[in-house]
């Protein structure tokens, strides 16, 4: 391994080849992912990649805590955590996380007065606009929700169990009429374990008091922001439980357990 | 999408939060994937990512060409193609590639004198080694082999066949006593359809006049080189073919046609 100065220098003498070679992963249309989904899957909770560097990777995302405390949306550069008793705090830069999902959100394409009666509708108006399924996907909706149903997920203690398991004590919240940001993402089929597969939002309200992942939702005339990703940088943990995990055999989903 | 200049400004502007973010999935221990191996797997041969390019991401390195003409091997920086005739090129900048796996090549650890009586045995050699299966590694053996039999593949024509048609197509070589080095690479199961799943290899010859995908080998007390990496980064194309490519559901096989 050198150092990261050596890889700066390196960057700057080969900026003429760089640049062609970042423009087809662009510079900003990346999605970042600090672990493999898989590996929150089977219960690798312990929190390796600290906040302060998630900046680096984006201004918009999504993900939990340390020890899986709670659900974490990142708006405008700005990360908050949803506890299980509701509560929503800022997440400190020491923090820590194993997982979450950032970008730098750039409109490429909006979708006009969208009416949505469920979560489910609201993939399928996105599955029939967005020019492939093959791409990585960013997804942001500001305005007035009619309804939203969330939920987050209790502190774990070791030894940690799988997501499934973890996630029937979840706590659901239900709100009417609240302001906020749906915050989401779509991983083609083909990602499989390494991402969340299909859509995955949360939500945080404009007062930021409220939010969580998101199980259903119903709104009526917002649009749909959507951001084309051309590429996933998904890096690994480089020690810790992750290296003696079982990622092989054992599903595991977060639209579930409820 | 904003210019490569304004992000190279931000890099210099947030050198202290990039160097931890960057360190995760450090400088150079990178995979770097030119599309997911499923695009490959369906047909979508069209070479969209140029190998001037490539340079930027690695020294070492495997894959194909425009067209799946012939296989790639990336050794020491410089790139060489075996087409179906057996013949081996060096490709130039200009020629593009479907499919790519490249690293910068540095070793981390060595299995010294190892015999391998064949492909599958040194696959369990290598999993009993490495220190997690939950990585992605780069392998690099240099030696005399006393056996390899490798494979080339033949340019195909639209419309484009899936991988595994095209590869009963192709040619297969068998050298004893050959000296050269064999370019390998092993991605974690949740990969799946993302990379190559498990091990592997090409081959080129010391005297760049042979070389291939590799179906079997044979060797005695040669060394194996191994890089643990830490991220992966797949780009995705941006237009042509990919974008109504079905990558759901046909499963595909490198390792089979034979």
């Amino acid at each position: 391994m050198k150092s990261i100065f050596r890889f700066f220098v390196l960057l700057v003498l080969l900026g003429a080849v760089v640049k062609p070679a970042l423009s087809a992963g662009s510079d900003r249309d990346i999605i970042f992912q600090t672990a493999p989904f898989q590996s929150l899957s089977v219960g690798v909770y312990d929190g390796l990649f600290q906040f302060a560097s998630l900046k680096a990777h984006g201004d918009f995302g999504l993900g939990t805590l340390n020890a899986l405390d709670g659900e974490m949306v990142c708006v405008d550069n700005a990360f908050y955590q949803i506890r299980q008793d509701g509560k929503v705090l800022p997440v400190p830069d020491s923090a820590r996380t194993p997982f979450a999902v950032m970008t730098f959100f750039d409109e490429d394409q909006r979708i006009e007065a969208v009416n949505a009666g469920s979560l489910a509708e609201l993939g399928r108006i996105i599955d029939r606009i967005r020019p492939t399924k093959n791409l990585f996907y960013a997804l942001r909706i500001d305005g007035t929700f009619d309804y939203i149903k969330v939920r987050s997920v209790p502190p774990q203690k070791k030894p940690y169990r799988p997501l499934a398991e973890a996630v029937k004590d979840q706590a659901v919240f239900e709100y009417k009429e609240i302001s906020g940001t749906l915050v989401g993402f779509w991983a083609p089929s083909f990602a499989g374990k390494v991402s969340v597969p299909g859509y995955h939002f949360h939500f945080i309200s404009t007062a930021r008091d409220s939010g969580g992942h998101v199980l259903d939702l119903r709104f009526r005339a917002l649009n749909i922001q959507m951001d084309r990703c051309y590429a996933l940088f998904l890096v690994t943990p480089e020690n810790g439980d992750y290296f003696s995990a079982d990622l092989e055999d054992r599903p595991g989903s977060i639209q579930s357990g409820e």
